[in-house]
């Protein structure tokens, strides 16, 4: 999985700019999410994580289950995630999550899932995707016009 | 797990009235919901199907958590589920539901997944709970009176 | 999902005996198969079912993903569960499961989730499966050779 | 949850030692496991990585039930994980943990998730655990005496 790095200077042009505000996705804990501790399982939020994710790119118009069907999946190369505080049963809170970098084809999101009320902070997460060509089966040179106009798109507007 | 079946009476005539209105709870297929056939893995409607009976219960007013603190859970005793036609990953579906019966502290209820212009039908289902004292670990009498009395509800809403 | 019943007669003849012995697979109930209530969650045994089923075909000689390679699926078309007694955090149990009946295409199961002692029944299950052509989404005319040739090996072990 | 390090000096010098040798769980990559794309979901690693740890700990002496009983819990605080190779429907794994570290209540954990013939490595990572005594829901001075004994009982076997 050796990325190559020669993506287009106008894509390492957005990357500078990212994502200051962050999209907010909001969860209740139900009891599926939970172990018998009575709190939320920890690998229960990878999963709020990725949903956070695809309805951020949605919000983009990027749809994902398009990109599948144009030969390119984003999947998880790097995850790291601390847990400050455990939710529990029937809390609602939201996932946070933003794009932080991107250099060529891996992209960066940053997380935090908090309460509504922004006072507590249960965890804070990062994520590394990379764009690979489903049937080379092969990291992309460059990602989709899709992916980069609706980055495009989002970097002009948290300049503005 | 034998039943004790002294309800008392006034529940059994609420039980026969139950609700004809299915309550709606929207759910996308998302990545982990999936397996490698790039359909929803036929365990994960068991969580969506949780989800919206916890969510239709506090929309009449019962709070799980406040069940489960004050005492009373209700697992699942039974379940039957019949798979028509696979959601595919990124469909958006709704997740009906409704009480179909109540016998003493039995409460069962009737599932239809359906696509949100109703045209598809994907899954159809019932699932049987059953009233639950935490400490005793044993089958309750009778239910609880927030739950009683939101039935109480439902069910002089549904004949109006 | 009508399925076509032009079955041959010879794979008739085979599902009328099946197997009368069960398979067993053992599985220790883990902290991300529990919820709030330290019991193992309704849906986890599900994919405990799916897993006795895979290891049971495999044992016949059938493996799955040369199944899949070749173009033939086994979706879950049904699912009936029964709750007896919850399985706690920690317990080992044994996922006893055989093929009921054979109808076509159509393969079912039953299952019996008890503890190694045999003492204690925990869960009571039934589920069908179809196999389905890959290519073409639809359900097959008959079960590919490999799967024929493992349940006439299985039917002429059981009679024997 | 800022940790309380008032830890003896004998489990400190235990630490300094912990395990070269790698603790072994196979496992497989089951149709639940994976999603759309093929491969085993991302999040799925983080339910084996957790089943490997408590059998870890089960071959040390280590019961987590009965660590839990006793009001000990070792909830995960910090984890990281690199996806190196997807692992596809069907292969056999062998998730490999030891404890890489321990500081006073804080375990450590390193993984290599590898093929059997060990050709392939498929996910690296870390998972610090701590230990939480349950009804005070607060981080413990020193962890339970039953851990105590089995780490010391690693220790002094890794050093012969």
């Amino acid at each position: 999985m050796q990325p190559q790095l020669e993506s287009t200077h106008a894509i390492q042009t957005v990357s500078e700019q990212t994502s200051e505000r962050w999209f907010e996705y909001p969860v209740r804990a139900q009891p599926h999410h939970t172990d018998y501790a009575g709190v939320v399982w920890h690998g229960s939020y990878i999963a709020w994580m990725e949903e956070a994710r695809i309805e951020c790119l949605r919000s983009l118009g990027v749809d994902y289950v398009d990109m599948v069907a144009m030969g390119c999946e984003l999947p998880v190369i790097d995850l790291s995630i601390r847990y400050h505080r455990p939710v529990r049963l029937g809390m609602p809170v939201i996932i946070k999550t933003r794009i932080s970098s991107m250099k060529g084809v891996r992209i960066q999101w940053d997380y935090r899932i908090q309460s509504p009320d922004d006072q507590s902070l249960f965890v804070t997460a990062q994520v590394t995707l990379v764009a690979i060509d489903r049937e080379k089966g092969k990291i992309m040179r460059q990602l989709p016009a899709v992916v980069k106009d609706a980055l495009a798109k989002l970097s002009s507007t948290s300049s503005s």
